[in-house]
Parts: structure tokens; sequence; C-alpha cells
């Protein structure tokens, strides 16, 4: 679904402009709250793969062992895939560290979401993978989590996602786009993004912000010959 | 698995007996944190079956209100069973009102325990089923909730309940049982209970609790007859 | 605007019922989130009249401590009216004892909801007026707060509340209801609890959910019926 | 230094008045936050004896659990001491079960306060110790904690009590009271308390809180009066 | 008020130093708790502009929206102001994005403090304006909150906020300090900052801190002779 | 107990690598929860010199004020000694500005942990000691805290610290290691850095992490051979 026109538009719009899109349409709940890009200035564009973490039960050890959910996971990350992890927003222990991150980039992941900790913090920001975590712990799992299952839907940091759902990320955070939407949800989000900009450049010449943000009809034609002009413009950089 | 026998061994130990055995074998994890019983006195046992809420995703309501796990998951409902609810401890709206309970304990069902809040209840209170659940909030679920799946594994309240594991609840909490121990569990919380009610009987006698509380190796032989003596003149009451 | 008719009306329906027909109209935010009962079993419906405190600056008490907001909002409390006090969720010291407690009884205040702490809980609670609490605090306000108006907009336990907003509370907690809108909510909302009735008369009759909670259109004739006769009922009963 | 006068002037002060004395003395974290009395309608007055948690550390448990902090300070209580326990807030596990709690009674220990869980709270209840607690869990406290010390200052729910402070609860919670203040603290809360019981009869009979509650200069003959009849009255009852 | 010696003073005193006087003069809850300086060692000293935001009530939007406290705060900010918001410390939603704070550093406001979340805080950070905040939260304010109204008095952090007050930051944080105060505290503050100096000097030197710090009656000649001697020196510098 | 040759494995292993290694040996709570480094890519090694801070109560000040447990903490710093700091998580003060922090640096001590916040942070940054924290806060300890004793047991952000345990701090956050096990635990846990520094290798050349990572009995010869011409090429290199 991630066409090169999609992605084109996602990577020039924030994911607060794609976030109030969705808000526009009646999603509300699709920011990643309280968690943090790991690197200033990061940005990712990504397909869903999911990963679920329940509370360890040490009688079940034996049989989830066996399956290990959480290296299946990783070893089945196809290209352009983000990792998003479910972890109930624990701080006790780590949920992913520097081996598997590896893993994950050779294999073409783009990115990793976790709502709990980043374990060996300073070796994962080495491998240069974007990742959004809640903090950092160096317990391994095995202290509070045992992984469950992969690919199914979970709740992260307040949000659901399906797998195959879209993840953007900026420095601000990350965001999940239904799949089903994603098409007109960058258009849309880059539309928005273009219409800050003039906002913010009438701002910037002093105008108020009156008329000007949000853009109003009387303004309006004025911002599409602006925007006609910047396009043009912005294909003959190319 | 819940003979007559394992009931009457587990309706007569406490929750705070069976954690310990429990926490005796390694696992650590079984008493849900932080939920109330609704009624003062209660005591429940059963059989888990389970159901799961996400975070609200507007977009897909029209396929998992379709498929409606949260009917189903009470329509399912076998005699003998509890039903539990991974609501991730959130306080911002109901999980379960008055009518669906009414129907679980029409089908059978023998408590509820949600980690999420009740709503109603007042009138959920008056259906009579032991409930565990940490909080009230008036408004529906759909404030906050999308219920996903039914008897699959899930997380309420810091534990991880699979479909078929066994729950206790008493004045204090409730606690899981894995199926397969549960046999064994039953016995030992018995004995411990027994245990904790000579070493009650001695302290009340003026005695330190040393040697008696845990039983020395000295005291037990003393213990040993209480116990049978006990067991005889239980055995004569009925 | 609180009718004969209307305080009939909200006095027959619960809290959930009412929350209810809020979310219906997509009033989102009307529940006080995590204040509970003083009393089982209370019932309480009013106008909000309202009391602001702030976090203390001891500079600023001289000038309001001759305003004192709390005295003036406790003294012009008028007959059928709720106090309703923005506490900031603060758990660190009281909010009001029972001195002001019965004192606004005797004004014909009809409830107290507050989102921090009473103070002398036990004496409020001998006063017998229904209350709406977050926790308790032995401390006197002046340790973490400093009233600072009466009769304005506040925030309380996650809810906005204008004056003259009714405010209705049962044994599940409290929902404020803008007053503009309180006829016709009044009215849905007993409806709702009728519909409930007999939608647990249905399961209390061994029936399944379906078609039943939420009634059909297929069961909605047999549910009119059921409302005309146990209308005609009741009506014989007076 | 809880000479009979000292008791009865405690017992005839809520809570709520010996906290407001403490801050009037600029002593103002005394009341212990977040906790409830076990038993409605329950009243303590004795002398601090502590005791410290820390968590766990599993090297540290050989020689811990050689000395035992925990059996130590129970068994050696002394009566009229209430057993205070520092458990850091703790919610995930036990501090004290039934066994210690009855062998403190059988030793004249007249309450027990802890910022932590009750572990097999039930049976706890049924010892009839008044117990201020922040919870209850059916682990046992090596599920997080570890006993280290007793008889040493400790920080209980934001309160710091040494070994021989006063101690006071009521059905709103506890309260610390320094030693050395405990003479004219006792005395200073009654008095309060009086005043109270003065502005709720003037109250009561319908007059405004203005000048009666603080009681005002004007006013105060009129308290002294009504207070010597009282005292007069209640003489006459002995 | 803030006159350019008080400014000079305040830009030379650390936000530590400021709190201190303020702790000394018994007014303790000045600094803005677990805020955070967006852009590593920012200073900001300015005059505070409130703004109020309080819990989204959608049936208020239609009344509030016309009035729009948001547009009206930010277009009616002076120069030299900094922007004060509560948002009751919320992560569910922004408070500001990148269009407003351009404009507002187009008319001349020096900062701005929020206890909720920024929007679009990549953007945000470029402006390049002075921002102490609690989160990002790439939601519109519509997700959780309502402007309510602008310069009037609001809780911010834990702190209230009159209009006109002197709002400071610095690399720690910011503080709030109350306008009548103003010129004694900036004096007190710098002289505070130099006594550290030293202190800082001499501990560098080898030193104790015992006379040290805080500077000794003994000592203190000794430091008022190197201050004699620095203000010559820094008056030679200019 | 810290060696040369112990140092310089300490230096060479994350505190990842030794926390799984003391979760190996079944001690689970050692990492320090929440705190973060003050300064990216700081490294400490250092024994435990302990400062445990209690809830401040007034009326001990005049005799804990001549103790002053802060100073005498600080002066009596030996040089290779880390500040471990228990201020119960509180985020309402602070534990230690920047004149304490210089002299403990000229003492000789090697870092600081605190669990409650920073005060002065941008000086204390100056001054160059590793700082592990919660939080900042510019207000003095007085504001909440009581400086009680040093070269106690203490709780610090969840872990039991010992005077003269062994503390590590990285990019991470920092972790206690018994004194009694730092030997073999510093062996172990380079061991374990050095087998995931081969399966990071592994990885990077574009393998699976089965068998690679843990490392299999299979392929654990492949590791030894690379381990000793690793270890023969450093030492080459010295």
């Amino acid at each position: 679904v991630l066409t090169e026109e999609i992605r084109d538009q996602l990577s020039r719009a924030s994911v607060a402009a794609i976030t109030l899109q969705l808000q526009r349409r009646g999603i509300r709940s699709t920011f990643f709250e309280g968690l943090r890009p790991l690197a200033e200035g990061q940005r990712m564009i990504g397909v869903a793969h999911t990963l679920r973490y329940v509370p360890i039960r040490e009688d079940l050890l034996p049989a989830l062992g066996r399956a290990n959910a959480q290296r299946t996971a990783i070893e089945s990350l196809a290209p352009g895939e983000v990792l998003v992890i479910e972890a109930r927003n624990e701080l006790g222990g780590g949920t992913l560290g520097d081996v598997y991150a590896r893993r994950a980039m050779m294999l073409g992941a783009v990115g990793i979401v976790t709502d709990g900790c980043l374990r060996d913090t300073p070796a994962v920001k080495d491998v240069g993978l974007p990742v959004y975590n809640r903090g950092s712990h160096s317990g391994t799992f095995s202290r509070v989590h045992m992984p469950l299952d992969h690919q199914v839907p979970i709740a992260c940091a307040g949000v659901t996602v399906m797998p195959g759902d879209i993840i953007v990320g900026d420095g601000e955070g990350a965001v999940v786009i239904p799949a089903a939407l994603v098409a007109e949800l960058a258009h849309d989000a880059l539309q928005q993004e273009l219409e800050d900009e003039w906002s913010v450049q009438r701002v910037a010449a002093g105008e108020s912000t009156e008329g000007v943000f949000p853009i109003s009809k009387e303004r309006r034609p004025e911002f599409e010959t602006w925007l006609a002009e910047r396009t043009k413009a912005t294909a003959g950089d190319q």
C-alpha cells in the first residue's frame, strides 16, 4: 500500500498534520502517548509488524519458550516493516536489546516502537534504526514480560495497532494510520502541511492569525496561488 | 478439572494461602493487583473465560462491531465459568453493566473479574454475582474501549490469564491457578491453611510465633496430632 | 430548570443511563472520574454552585483571605444547590470539613462534590449530606490549597462544570448535565432506564441478550406493550 | 508519656483537630496520606514501634533472614504500642498477615499502620486490631520486600515516624504526634474539638458561619460560657 | 516592573537562587514541577500572560468557540510577555503548535510555559522561542481541552500564576515571582548567586564546605572583600 | 575490592550485561528504575556511600540540623566513592546542588545517584561528575526532605543499597553490584559483553539470530576461536 507517491507525501508531512487528519475523520487515538524518539530528528515510515508481551507466568514458559514469539517476530520481519511492541507501558524490564535491533535492521526493518523499555540503550542507539520507546531498563524482559505472539492486534501506548497498519514517526513521536486510509490520509496530511507552511509564512510576515490560521474562505485563493507557484518551483528543482 | 474434592479444598483455603503456594513454585504474578471485591465477604471458584478490550479505533468498529466480542463472550459463557476482562487498568469507561452481568449469571457463570471499571455498579451489585473490579465509571466502554476477542490469552491487573485457568476469589481479592496445577495446589493450599489455623490457635493461647509460625520441625508432630484430631472431628460432623 | 417532572424522571434514572444519553449527544466527559459516594446508596439531584481552589501562594493570602472564597461560596448556597469544588485531584489536604458541610445543609444545599479530600470525614458523614470525594485528609486546605473564586467555570475530576449545570449522583458516582439539555435528557434517560429494565426482565426470564439488549426493531413492539402496561400499573399505584 | 488525662483528651479529639494543631505549630506532614481504616469507626491511640522494609536483595537474605526484623519487631511489641511499617507505598506484596496480627494483639499492641498492603485481609479483620493500610495483596512480603530493621526512624505514607512517637487514629485515618508535644497537643486538640462542637451547634441552630467558625473575639465569651456549662454537665454525668 | 536593573539581576541569577529566596520568604510553591526546557541552555525573563484550558464539554463549544480564548490570548500578547497555560498536567493532547508559537514571537512574547503538551514539537523548536512543557502530543487540543479564558489566575504545574507575575526560566526549569516582590527578589537572588559563586571557588580551591557554604559569620568579611573586588573588575570590563 | 582488573572488566561491560548476570544469580532488583544519566555517554564505577532523606518533620529539625547528615555525608566521601541518595522518588524538592557536587568531586568521589531531584542542574552539569537522577527541582531539600543519616542501608529507585556496594553506570543508567560478588560478576559480565559482540558481528554479517544469540553449543567453538584471536590482537595493541 505504500506507493512511492504515498511515501513521498508522508515524508513531507509532520506527525502532527497526520494526526489532525485522523482526528478530522473521527479517529481519536492514533498517537503513541508518552513515547519519545531515541535520536533527535529521526523520521520513520513503515508497515506495522506487531509483537505482544504479557506478564510473565513461569508455568507457561516451557511452552511459550519453545515458540519464542520474540525471535519469531524479529526473524520474520520483512523490508519496510516497523516492529511495534505491546508491553503494557511497563517500566520494570527491557523489551529489546541491540542484537535483535541489529538483526531487524539487517532484514530491512525501518523502525521500532515499544511502549516499554529498551535494553542496552547506548548500543541500540549505535544500530541507527529509528526507535520510539517509553524508557530504558537494563534488565531482560523476563524480569516482568513473556513474549506471547506476533502479527496479532495489539494495544501500544494507548493505540490499537493491527498488523499491516502504517506507522509514521518524526521528531515528536509516532502515529498509526489505518492501511485502508493511507492514500487519502497522506494526500490530505501533505495538503495540511502546506496550508500550515503558508500560515507560518504569513505570520512571519507580520500578519495576525485571524483568517490566516486556519485559512479563511477569503484568503484561500491567495493560498491556492501560492501553492501553485510553490509546486511549479519545486518541480523545477527536480 | 474442578472435581468436587478440589472445589472443597479451594473453598476452605484463603486466596493468601493459594498465592503463597504459587510463589513457592516460583510463579510470582498470580494475584490480580488493585482489584477489590464488590461485596464484602464474597467468594468465587471457577474456570476463566477471557475477554480482551483494546483502545477504541473508530475505523475498526464496523468490522469488530459485527463480530461483537463482548456479546459473544457473554453468550458463550458456560456454567462454572468466570468472565475475566483485560481492560488495561483503564479508569475512563465501563467494561460491563447490569444486563450482561445478569445474563452471565443466568448462563451459570460464577463471577466476573475486570481490571477496568464496572458500569451501573449499584445494579450490578443487585445481580449478586461476585465481581472483582478496579473502579466504577458510568460511561459505556465505547468511551475508551473496543472488545476485540474472547477466549484468548489476556493480561489482567498484572496477571496473564489463559482460557481454562482456575480463578479463586475471597474477601481480599482474586488469584489465578494454572489448570495443570490445580489438584496439587488445592491440596497444598488447604494444608497451608490448616497450618495457619494451628499457628493462630497457638498464638491465641499465648505462645510466641517462634517455632509456631512457620511450624518448626520440633513442633510439627504436635501439629500433625492436632490435624488428625481435627479431621476426625470434622468427619464426625458430616 | 428543575421542574417537578424533571426531578421525578432524574430520580428514576441511574447515573449510567444519564451518562449514556450524554455520550449519544457527543458529550463525552460528564462523569466525575474517580470520585466515590461517601455513603452507600446515596442519591442527589441539584444545581451546581462552583468553588475553585488553586495551589497556595502565601503572598496572595492577605488579599484572598479577606475575600475568603470558601466562606462566600458556602454562605451564598441556595436551596437545591450542589457545591462542586475544583481541587486539582490533590490528595495532600482537605477541602471541606463538617462545620461548612452542616452550614451547607442548613442553607438547603443538597450535596457536595469535590475532586480533592474531605476533612474530618466521620463528622461530615454524620451531617448526612450526600458527598462525592476522592479521598480524605485531616489537614486543612491551607496545606496545599487556596480558595480563589466561586460561581466560575471549573474543572472537577476531569469534567468542566458551569454554575447552574445540573448534578445528579447515585451509588456509582455523579454526573453533570448541561442545564440547557436537562429536560430532554431527563426524559431520554428515564426511557433508557425503562428499556434496560425490560431487557433485564427478559434476560432474567432466560432469554439471550440478542435482540433484547439493545432492543431490536423486532422486539420493540413487545417492549412498548410492556411499557404501556407498566405505566398504567404505576399510575394505579398512585 | 501517655497519661490517663492525655489519653482521655486524645480519645475525645478527632484526627482532624489534632492535625490542625500540629499545622498551627508549623509541623506540616503528620497525617498518613492515602491510608484507610480497615474497619469502620475504629479508633486507636498508642506509641509507635517502627519496622522498616526495603526492596528485596536476594544476596542479603541469608544475613537478614537470620536477624528476621519482622519477627523481632512483632515479638518485642509492648502493651500500648502501634506497629508502624515503612513499605514504600508498594502495592505489589503483603507486609503483614493474620498470624502476626494476632500475636501483636496478644502482646498488647493496640494497632497497626502500614503504607503497603495487608495480606489475608479478611483474617486480619477478624483479629480485631485497628489497622490503617494502603491496600491488600495476597502475596507474601518476599515478592518485593525484605524486613531490614525495627525501632529506627522510618518514612511511612509521607510521614517521618520516630520510635516512641504517639499515633492516633479514627474513622478518617491516622496521625503522628511528636512525643515531646503530646501533652500540650492533646489539650489544644480537645479545646479545638470543643470549639468545633460549639460552632456546629450554632450552625445547626441556623446561624451563619461568620463569627462562629472560627470563633470571633466577639463570640468567644459565649463559647466560654457554653464550655463551662458543658464541662459542669459532663462532670455531673460521671 | 521589569526595569533594566532588575532584568540584569535576574539574568545573572539562577532559577535555583530565585526559588531559594522565595522559600526564605515563606512562598513555597513557585517552581513549575515536572516541566522541562525545550532547548538546552535556554533562558527566559518576562511577564505572565495566562491562558486557561478546561476539559472539553462539546455542548459549550459553540459559545466558547466564538470567543476562542486561545486565539485571543495569543493575539493580545504584548512585548516581553510569557504565555503561561493551565492544562491540568494532561498528556492526552496538544496545547499549542508552531503557527501560534511563531505569532507569539512576532508579537514580542519571550517564552511559553505549558503544563500540558506541545504539538508539532520539532516545528515549535524551530521557532526559537524558549518553551517549558511537560511532554508532546501531536493531537490538537480539542482531543481533551477547551480554551476557556485568558488573563485570569491559573494553576500551572502546581503553581498559581496571576497575570502580571514575573516568570524566569533557565536550563533547569521556570519559576514565578510575585510582581510586587520582584525588585527585592532580584537583588537578593543575585546576592545569593554571588555567595554561591564564592562558595564554589573556595570549594574548588580545596576547602571544606564548613563555614563556606552557607557562608559563616567568620568568613563573611572575606566574601565581602572578594565581592567588592569582583564588582570593580566587572565594572572595568564594561 | 575494586582491583585494577575488576575495574577494567567493569569498564568494558555494559550495565545491561552486568544486570543480566545479576538476574542469572537470582538477584532481580539492581537497576535504578527511572533514573537517567545527566550527560550523554557518561560512565561511572565506584563504591556506594549512602545518604538517607526522610519527609521533613519540623519538630525534629533542631536535633537533626545539628547533626546535618547531608554535610557529614559529603565531607566524609572518600576517593572512588559514589554518593547514593534515598529520596523516596520525590519530585517536589532538590536533594543536592552544585556546591556539594563540586565538593564531592574535590574529595575524589566519582559519581552521584539520587532517586529525587537535582537542584541547580545546569551548574551541577558544569561540575562534570557523572550524575543519575529522576528529575530537577529548584527548591531546596527542606521543601519536602530532611537528611537523616548516612552510611546506612537505603532504598533508592527500587533498589536496596548497602554502604560498600559497587555502583556502575553507563549511558543507559546505573546498577548496584553486591561487593561480595563483584569479582565473579565483573568477569562474567565482560564475558557476556564479548559474547554479545560476537553475536552482533555475526548478525551484521547477515546471519540469523538462531544459534548466534544466545550462542548455541554448536557455534560456541567458533566464538571461542574468535575470542582467542581478539584477545591476542588486543594484547598486541598494548
